[in-house]
């Protein structure tokens, strides 16, 4: 399946005809934002698709949608399938049409949604029991973990796109339990590599989606960058759970990998144990490598630092969704549940750096002889996912974010 | 200052010439809502104030946010001492215009504003240690508690009106650690008394709001029923906080008193000790009374069942918005900070069951011999409050919810 867009039929890219992601976009800051569609390294724009009678194939409400300002409208009604077919013809090789594209260097990438609530969830056991052992090292792993997946709200407002800078926040820490505590900037600021779940139709308040039923509500996915201030989150994080440790900011990327483009990659899940209650059971997992990259003010080009794999999660995308809404909590298009950091059992599959230098007492070694405990300011951070089998791959091209002192 | 509104005259109404809180109402399913003003036992029409000239007085963007669907333009850009003085004219006794009003009974009052982010606090000191000891007897005030405002973001799509019936939630709890847990209706759901605060102008990403100008950013107040299921709380809430047990819905009440009514009731708050630190530096408190009242569906008439006092609060709201906002979290117009339980010294001022009954060992008697350890399918919950001194009354409606099994 070849597309006419040269750049499309490369091996390496992230943004072939099978994958077609969604995002937003505007050709200069006085222009409105549309939806577009990454194809190698154009974007196609469904703006001009629409008024050159190109979707016409369509139903009126996802023809509609695809001139929206933004994502939700596609996100609640579009019938993704029927796009993409239609998307696929049009940039195929023996496309008789010529759509109109942009480079996607020349153009800006926007949030690609309009996001209601944000929730984070806990799901990789890998992470859940590092993390637990650093901060309860008797205690690492809590009773309800293997029950049911941990979530907590995050805070909408601060979720920005991929390339926003990201500046260092102050806050209150205490090292000492017998200091009074300070405020001032974060000394432990750090990434957590995750991938995010946009949903597409919603449920009414006070009726729960059945887990059988959960992964038609995700419309696609994302990479999620949770920055985190360590310190910070140290001493406020009890009893109520992360706050302003998380909501200084959190990135996304700017494409939307639809559950459609993902479909080749389902793979089984892990297994619970002990087996999950009645209303949770589910075994689909997706096959996504999951990469950090960093590069330092200092450095030419980025290092990979660490790579693991979506598979590995404990919980599954279903059985997030079934869960948040397991208590009638109705979710709406355009929400964004996070997965929470992705590790893996391995040393070099550890998500954040909290993880990877094991609270700071065992420093990442940097190119040119530098070391990091925590992020310094002006260190890049790069999240890359793809998926790859058989000659076909699927890619979440980038999320990044610069800290700004 | 009287109104040519008699209703408003009267010693007890909740809603005099003083108060002028803002919602959004409409009167009828089929009517686009609109922003209202409560005067007595009427309703303000401001959309048809203004198409009748009677704002002119006003900047253009106070005006214009008078016609839009909610309150979010107002919070944001309108000029409220200006227009609250264009509005005490018109409603005035010698008002000279015959402004629109509908019967309030006869309108539907909606959710005042789009609530982007909502985040809970637990700025109560009283509750926070009865609560604490009967979670972790131990430990009841943890060490972080003295020195910042605790809080936790909640979910905004559940946040409901008041009046809308309140459907018992389903979820996981686990009774007995030695058994497995298991999923189905809670039956520890609870109340929780608090205030809201609405943010008018909001900050820019990365930019802290300096406590000094924190109260210049809440727009108004209003009531706030956090319900809660304490089973499922007891549960999930280690070690990411509170999540299912609040999500499924939050009720508030539809007037929005402003910061500007209740400047009369300004006073001095209690002193934080040891002193907070300097960025959080303040001492105004708001002199509020607040109560809950409790119908079951036996009785007829609901009876009171606790008086506290906002005053009473650890935190200060101006110490909220300004810890809220300290890493450079941006607050947005129409954002909701609740108090967290208004719970005082006394044991009739503790605002929840969970407090008043003490975990379900001291059941609550209603006239009519029944008794409630939590609440029962058709329990309805009043929340009411007022400020009152020197004959000046400036209430806040009631907020109600019905439990519907």
């Amino acid at each position: 399946m070849k597309s006419f867009v040269e750049s499309a039929n490369s091996a390496d890219t992230d943004f072939p005809l099978a994958n077609l992601p969604f995002g937003v976009f505007r050709r200069g800051e006085a222009d409105a934002p549309r939806v577009g569609v990454a194809i190698g390294d154009r974007v196609l724009d469904l703006e001009a698709c629409r008024e050159a009678g190109q979707l016409a194939a369509l139903d009126e409400q996802t023809e509609a949608a695809c001139g929206a300002p933004d994502l939700n409208e596609l996100m609640e009604v579009g019938d993704m399938p029927a796009l993409r077919r239609v998307l696929q013809d049009l940039l195929g090789e023996h496309s008789t049409s010529k759509p109109e594209l942009h480079e996607m260097r020349n153009v800006e990438l926007l949030l690609p949604a309009r996001i209601g609530d944000y929730t984070d969830f806990y799901a990789s056991i890998h992470h859940a029991t590092n993390v637990g052992s650093m901060f309860r090292p008797d205690n690492p792993l809590l009773p309800n973990y293997k029950w049911m997946p941990i979530g907590y709200h995050g805070r909408a407002s601060s979720i920005v796109v991929s390339g926003t800078p990201v500046k260092r926040p102050s806050g209150q820490t205490r090292d000492d339990a017998n200091q009074r505590p300070v405020f001032g900037p974060t000394t432990r600021l750090d990434y957590e590599l995750e991938l995010g779940v946009f949903i597409g139709r919603g449920n009414r308040l006070g009726e729960p989606i059945p887990v059988g039923k959960a992964l038609e509500h995700a419309f696609g996915f994302c990479l999620v960058n949770d920055w985190s201030a360590r310190d910070i989150q140290t001493w406020e994080y009890q009893p109520l759970g992360p706050f302003l440790a998380k909501s200084f900011a959190t990135s996304v990327s700017p494409w939307v990998v639809t559950r459609e483009a993902l479909e080749p990659f389902r793979t089984k899940s892990v297994e619970r144990d002990p087996a999950e209650l009645p209303h949770l059971q589910d075994d689909v997992a997706y096959d996504i490598t999951v990469e950090v990259w960093l590069q330092s003010a200092a450095m030419n080009e980025p290092i990979r630092v660490s790579r693991g794999n979506f598979r590995d999660m404990y919980w599954t995308v279903a059985q997030l969704i079934a869960h948040h809404a397991s208590n009638g909590c109705n979710l709406r298009p355009g929400d964004l549940l996070a997965s929470g950091t992705i590790s893996g059992p391995g040393k070099d599959a550890r998500g954040c750096l909290l993880e990877l230098t094991w609270r700071g007492t065992e420093p990442l070694e940097l190119p040119g002889g530098e070391t990091r405990k925590f992020l310094e300011d002006g260190d890049e951070v790069i999240l890359r996912a793809y998926c790859e089998r058989e000659g076909l791959r699927v890619g979440f091209g980038e999320c990044r974010g610069r800290v700004a002192g």
